[in-house]
């Protein structure tokens, strides 16, 4: 896959060939998308021609729910800590996004995941990204018995995460996190007072968090942040210590 | 390593054992340490206890120059997708903290460091944690022809990455990225200028970000961010692609 | 003016009257207008319908260059303390919003404008809204020696203030404010230098700030910050102080 | 009164006279602050010397309760429009540091505080700032009834503004109007559930904002975020308006 980038707009097109490329900017020959860094349309439009690296790839995974962006997924990585020796749970796994990064850099993933249409994507991506290492469940996490007690991270990206915490806190590791993905404050006022009145004595928050990333542009004369494109709310992060 | 928490006030502890823990809210026994949940000390203060994780261990690494917080590293790993099958080369090393991010995610970690006193941190810090695919150059990453034109991310934490760019940009697998670690816009303007006039036939300067992270306080009645603490401006992340 | 405000979008019309008032969302009939809190259009949406307030007609005052948001003129009217008794200086006049707020709220106000035509929107809104303290000058503030030693705040909203800052800096009371309104932070590095180098005896760059206001939707279960509508980068704040 | 600015720290002190200013920098003479722009104390550390402005005065105002400050004090002034012509109610007033920014842009101001402490305070402030059209009441506006109905703005600074809500309402003018200063969003979200149940047919919540202020140093090489002061979370600010 090459990635081709308006040297003007900045607007992304994904090539994937064969064959000349056609967009409302124009066509460029296949040619020169092969052959050169800087490819001119049929319409004048100049275009940056790149390879395409990991990142463009994660960007053209298959969508049915919304998947997380990297602010999300790389601070809940680095915060909690997990590496190449890591078992994840995950619930529910939407359209595999974060099951994709999980899969990558840890050891397993087993991602539970209630919708049968849902399942077919993450299926689809786990396909084309060419993962080896994802244990896809179609069913609810709830209702599964986590019996190993040797996940290092338990993901929960649910509306409703407490009806997990009630049955499958004992797979994490003492002292290793679940992570919730919360839009709402309101969510998190629930499960805090959930877990103070149920399950205080095994399971501690120890921090709520909102990740935030802002561009700037950087070019010439100027230097300010950038007007936004997409960098808003997502949810919130709860990182919850098992002890 | 186990943490011990303060109940009330959430200031943090670090336990190594053997032996009865001593800090000014009072003696823990290390027997409670080791057989509860929740231990009172001789001044009569409770303490959470937990057993270590990654993080924890992260945040015990012996210190020279300052560490890169998750927030920036997280960014990083998740923006440039580098994973399991990944080899990063980065200048300078510091004190090792993003070096042992990347040791345990990625297959191997080239670690240029001109000052041999951080060598000998970075060096305690890689036995500590006990990383095993970091190769740690006591040098100049500028006076070093990489050869290997096989580097997924080139990673830059140093005032001036002009001097580095200008020698060793053909390491890095094309279409991938070098990202520069910069505290001021003044040092990007600059940058991006040398871009322009230089090298703008094979690098571009994709995106330029400030990471932040809130953190918020989610109990019982009170519902609102933290009041700050740490989570100050580190530096802009310059992505840069090779092309 | 009434506004009428969608209850379901909160999409937001202005309505002067007289007669019914038609929009893509149907029509509205003005007896309803008139006489009710909640009226239905022909195609059966629901609007609120409110007295028009200052922040509606400050809204609708015709436009060239862009006008001010409430977030960065209120954080200029607050830090720098102008009241009833204060005299504001200003260049560029651009559209005359915040020429609005500091004469509502300023004894008196001298607005400079380069382009004739946006004196020409400067002098409708001053009707329009009915200002009677503003004395508009179709010129350059950089060829007018202000004698009066009795401005409050000099306000310069162009894209080079260091031409004013040369010729009329006098002008402003002693411990009182220049700001200026910057959008690039190299716009502030040659500020800076500038004031360095030249005139450090008498100004002092006492803060520099950005300002954003950040909404939230906090209705039944939802509660959480709203997806971006327009609080983009608008400009950096220069508080100056001339000593 | 005049302002004294360490050239190298940018620590500040203030200067009420008569004789020499001591402080652990150092002794300053009298003669030099009335004299001199750049003043040098006893241990060799500089100063700038400013004249105090209306900010100045605002910061030294007598404190019991946390005053306001600029960020939301400005933000309220802008988004509602207030002005000269203005009448504006508040409760409670706290040590009366908003108050003091409403006396002096607008025509007067009524003032609830509950505490005798506290308006002694506000008296205080009243004198020291010389306002002459605030009219305080020692009691809780809630067993007012406010018959004017001539109300601009509504100003609640108050753990729980609903119990206002139940009786004062119509004191505000058609189309503008209250604004809660609530620092929790489950605040918002009981006042958001009770106007709904309610009152939703007088009262509707127009906004819900969060108003932040970001310093940058900007000087020589460096162009940065300050590491932060004292710019944490304050309060959200709820307008709701009056129909």
């Amino acid at each position: 896959m090459k990635v081709l980038v308006n040297k003007k707009t900045g607007h992304i097109y994904y090539y994937k060939g064969p064959g000349d490329y056609h967009c409302k900017e124009g066509i460029i020959k296949e040619e020169d998308i092969n052959t050169k860094n800087l490819v001119i349309s049929t319409l004048r439009k100049e275009f940056y021609v790149f390879e395409a690296n990991k990142f463009d790839y994660y960007n053209k995974i298959k969508r049915g729910p919304q998947i997380l962006i990297p602010k999300d997924i790389g601070y809940i990585i680095a915060r909690t800590g997990i590496d190449k020796n890591s078992v994840v749970v995950e619930a529910g796994g939407g359209s595999g996004g974060i099951t994709s990064y999980f899969s990558r850099i840890c050891k397993e993933v087993h991602t539970y995941e209630l919708e049968e249409a849902n399942c077919k994507i993450i299926e689809k991506n786990i396909e084309y990204l060419g993962l080896d290492n994802v244990n896809l469940i179609n069913g609810n996490l709830k209702d599964y018995i986590v019996k190993e007690e040797n996940v290092d991270l338990l993901f929960l990206d649910m509306p409703n995460p407490i009806e997990v915490l009630e049955e499958n806190v004992r797979c994490v590791k003492l002292g290793c996190y679940i992570v919730c993905y919360l839009p709402s404050i309101s969510q998190i006022s629930e499960l805090d007072k959930w877990i103070y009145e149920n399950i205080s004595d095994s399971l501690y928050i120890e921090e709520i968090s909102e990740v935030s990333v802002r561009n700037w542009k950087v070019k010439g004369f100027i230097s300010r942040p950038e007007h936004k494109k997409e960098i808003d709310h997502t949810a919130f992060l709860v990182f919850i210590r098992v002890y």
